[in-house]
């Protein structure tokens, strides 16, 4: 079963919603990932409009005037209300739609779960180091986040960060982990040689490469590949 | 009734906790204050143990590598345990304690207000920009923040953010705006010239003031003002 439906952004808006969310995501952002997997987590009913991050609508960059994306559009009472930052949306969607919580009910575990998101940011921001050519300092910055969250599970003794299945903090980290595998199309040898580094890390990701929320919105390694060398190529940072 | 005690930090660590919370907190630091009024708010049993952040004691180091402070000790059935950031604290405190809710039941209304938190940090920048003596840049990134709170405030059409009485948001920015009012030590005429572009807001930091908890923990304008007077010239940007 779907429960979404794919749109193009166009110059007038789109109608107002009556039983659904509406995502305005550009293809292939990370961000909007998060957003894809908990409207899937939840599943919530919703509808994407596709934006090309250049070529944004007038009444689009009024209504959002910081740019922001992605943008998760909701009805409510008063009309519809936009919603912004990829990590206050997917809180907000875990709240609002009570099934398969995905946060630890435990306030202590959910405050180190979000203290461990803004933490992965570093990993973030190192692949955009090695994005940007930067490879040395990207991938150290990024072997020093894998190894927190290795020694995270490792002290968790759970497969997964939220337990016995995925939580918050799995699929708030997902997006860039699953785009890391691309390394493995630059230099397999390599890549395979830093499994023992990252043994509980590694199991979790062939683990979440499986689970059916995952596969709705994953993409190959070869995809992403060469996704990222197009944007390369075309200067499409925004992109990322 | 007092719930806490202040003490200052030793070379050995303090005793294992067990009925109460205890706050690491360097004086006169705003994130610290957001969390003493949220510790109040709940009526919590607390500590303060203070910090001097050029003399941290080397088993605090090693229990908190990245030196974050505050810090707030949680004595829970593994042992104690630390926890950072000054929001994710007060978030953890609203969830632990259930009596008087700081966070609006209404998760779009809650995730509203996290971004207004994560907004209020550029009036935060504003502020360090004139102390850094940046005076024209920061006063106008102040202005342009309270602006955007000015209109909330008007468009909510309640007394506090929070509604009839303060609730989260209002605690989260309070300790700026507190000392914000030290401006008034500076030239009087020209910060009373500034409430009839904002008075909304100005009615509201006239009723924080005279909040219970935010008593508990106030400080005056001169006192702002002779510390930050004294801070400048001693360089003690950490303190801030």
């Amino acid at each position: 079963m779907t429960y979404y439906q794919t749109k193009n952004i166009g110059v007038v808006p789109p109608p107002h919603l009556s039983d659904k969310l509406r995502l305005y995501h550009v293809n292939m952002n990370p961000y909007g990932h998060r957003v894809l997997l908990i409207l899937e987590a939840k599943r919530a009913k919703y509808e994407i409009y596709k934006l090309d991050p250049l070529k944004l609508p007038e009444w689009f960059k009024e209504k959002n005037p910081r740019l922001k994306i992605p943008v998760l559009e909701i009805p409510t009472e008063q009309g519809d209300k936009f919603l912004f930052e990829s990590v206050v949306i997917c809180d907000y969607l875990d709240e609002m739609y009570t099934r398969n919580p995905l946060h630890s009910t435990d306030p202590y575990v959910k405050a180190q779960d979000r203290l461990l998101i803004e933490r992965f940011n570093e990993l973030i921001k190192g692949s955009l180091e090695c994005f940007d050519t930067n490879f040395a300092f990207g991938s150290e910055q990024i072997i020093q986040t894998l190894d927190i969250f290795e020694k995270e599970l490792a002290s968790r003794g759970t497969n997964y960060f939220g337990g016995n299945r995925p939580g918050m903090l799995d699929y708030m980290i997902w997006p860039w982990i699953e785009r890391l595998l691309l390394l493995r199309c630059v230099n397999a040898k390599k890549f395979d040689s830093k499994r023992s580094l990252f043994p509980n890390f590694a199991d979790w990701s062939d683990q979440m490469q499986l689970d059916d929320i995952v596969k709705k919105h994953a993409h190959s390694p070869m995809e992403y590949f060469d996704y990222y060398k197009n944007a390369r190529a075309h200067c499409m940072g925004y992109y990322l």
